[in-house]
């Protein structure tokens, strides 16, 4: 991409309103805009670090064979009434809206009921079973106060898979299966260090839900985990009876403030019951389907991202997820004409800065936004054949042989 | 895909108030799912489809210089209080709904007013134009009927591209530039010889917007068309002070009945100006910004094809939107292990069939899923190193090497 071409500039300062760390630095990089709080506009390089997270994911998850769908954010209250979901004392976060011809509509926070009232039409024997649906979608949430930029939205990008299983053993086995891919996909997404599976409340139905839970000072969690961190608890369930059944005490452990990333629930019946999702058994017999959900805030992941590794010169994004791997500079006039031939066929591999500005600014730029690598060919670096190679990450520079520069 | 592995399956019928063509037939086929009268889900096939629809889209846009972004549905009433189309006297297929923190919110039917407020942040000079922005975004419109299958819906996706220019000229140039960008489009997507580039009302700013309106019997437009085609009009201006300009008669015209599948419209300063989007020239003098808009109905196409090609067996798409090109069955012990061997390496072109069902129900299904090329090998077939390929828009049947197969 030309930065030249392009409607995206970096600005000196975000909104006046904007005090989070990610929403001030990925508006002041050109990532996202603020429409009002809790709710942005992804721009170029922003929706491209979207698509490269739902990349990974889409990746791990077709994997294991899940099949992806796309489901309305408008949304019947009828399967919500029945689970008793559509009550604002209930769920305490719902837009809701009005049909033109009559009845009460609800813009979807989730997609459990949705989902089971869609299968209903497709499952009816043991046969059809298991299944994992997922999808990326908008979700809606009516939050009082907004105020940690894309890590907490009223209108959010998420990722929910949903499973369908004949027995507890089969949802046990495939929960198992997932935990695995979430750690390989928090992996690949640059945040494996520093996430752990966290044991959580499970609600009436399970002892225990799982969280993923970034380290981060302004997460809006608080979580203790013990030396080797293999074993996490999320503050709600910290305690000495619940310790005592994992063969700890306090004593063991470190606080420590966590953004969730994402969550799995073993549900089993809790929607499916009173939706009547039910399959006939090889014996013939009517039975409720157990199910379970697994969740990643798509939008939430970047701005965690963006707030976990940016530095005092702005953002620094793993190459997983970086909107382009280089940032390409041509200073000189044989510097411009080599930058001309480096960015050719290169064009989705490089965010090539060809405005009319002074290096230094362009510099400036390419931290702020911080792609990983800055490439800068100058009549200096090509009296050797050579191009100079920055990490953003690292600071470190070198100078690398032309030939040598994309392997 | 191995249709064995997913939930999807073919339905006898469809739910009992679907009425469209469009929408029986891609219920019963599994690519949607009805939530409420005008509002979908996608299941993976026909999520493929609308992504088959948006790649196309995408590569022609972006061959223009065209930037992808993605703005929300959640919208502050300011900008469109300037422009006057806030209120539900003026526009009124708005759904609204109620921050919880107080304040009416708007969901987006489209996206003029805070795309041109996005860009009051982006553009200050005549250097930082033109633009040309467009996303792929759901609309929400709160139409009183929805009886249209996914032709007309109140949940929807379209691709909507903005573009910003400083002089009428410039303008001018770039929508005939979206003018044959539209042209080709229709083309790749299959409805190029029945989609007809259509004189509209311009309302108030110009004499006339383009229509790109497709033959089709349950089409909502009435269009006249004369012998070459080359002169179209929509009804609300097929007079005769229109046609004097363009010396014909309405003698000229045939009468059809179309679906309208994109829109082209020069805005100028219709939106820009209330909202005061402006720049200062190389004279330094403040100008306002001309603006045009281009639309294109991505699940309503989706519909229009549907709807289009059908015939009495179920759906039959077009290569370039099929969610698979070929349609595998096996027959037998050999044409069975034949099958799989076929079928490995190709996951993302063959939809397979392996289901333990009869062939017969296997055909039907590879019909009604409207599937370019049905392949089958059978013990016989193979006896001869063949496989029996047929074209579902023909229904032309021959045998074919294995070697020459995918070639």
């Amino acid at each position: 991409m030309r930065l030249s071409k392009s409607f995206v500039k970096t600005l000196r300062d975000a909104s006046k309103d904007e005090i989070a760390k990610n929403g001030v630095l990925l508006s002041r990089a050109g990532y996202i805009h603020k429409g009002l709080a809790g709710v942005y506009d992804y721009l170029p390089l922003g929706l491209k670090v979207i698509e490269n997270i739902k990349g990974v994911i889409r990746e791990e998850l077709n994997a294991l064979g899940c099949e992806e769908v796309s489901m309305s954010a408008l949304q019947n209250p009828e399967p919500w009434e029945a689970t008793g979901r559509f009550s604002d004392q209930e769920v305490d976060i719902w837009f809701k809206t009005e049909l033109a011809s009559g009845g009460l509509l609800g813009l979807a926070p989730t997609h459990e009921e949705p989902m089971i009232e869609m299968l209903k039409t497709y499952v009816s024997s043991y046969k059809d079973l298991p299944l994992y649906i997922y999808q990326f979608q908008t979700k809606f949430r009516n939050e009082l106060r907004a105020k940690s930029g894309i890590m907490r939205g009223r209108e959010f990008l998420m990722k929910d898979l949903y499973s369908f299983h004949t027995s507890e053993e089969d949802l046990d086995k495939f929960y198992s299966v997932v935990e695995k891919a979430y750690t390989k996909i928090f992996d690949r997404l640059g945040l494996g260090a520093d996430t752990y599976e966290t044991f959580a409340s499970g609600g009436i139905f399970a002892k225990f839900s799982h969280e993923y839970q970034t380290l981060l000072p302004v997460g809006e969690d608080t979580i203790y985990y013990n030396a080797d961190k293999s074993l996490v608890f999320n503050k709600e369930v910290f305690n000495d009876a619940v310790l005592a059944e994992f063969g700890a005490s306090q004593a063991d452990f470190t606080e420590a403030k966590a953004a969730e990333v994402g969550n799995i629930f073993k549900l089993k019946f809790k929607y499916t019951e009173p939706l009547g999702l039910n399959y006939t058994d090889d014996q013939n017999e009517v039975k409720t389907v157990y199910m379970g959900c697994y969740g990643i805030g798509v939008s939430r992941v970047m701005g965690v991202i963006a707030e976990k590794f940016a530095d005092d010169k702005g953002l620094v994004w793993p190459e997983a997820v970086a909107p382009f791997k280089y940032y390409l500079v041509g200073i000189g006039a044989e510097g411009t004409t080599k930058a001309e031939e480096l960015y050719k066929g290169r064009e989705n591999e490089i965010l090539f800065d060809d405005r009319d500005a002074r290096p230094g600014e362009k510099f400036a730029d390419s931290e702020l936004m911080g792609i990983p690598y800055r490439i800068v060919v100058s009549d200096k670096t090509l009296s050797s054949g050579k191009a100079e190679l920055t990490s953003r990450a690292t600071g470190e520079t070198k100078l690398v042989d032309l030939s040598g520069l994309f392997v």
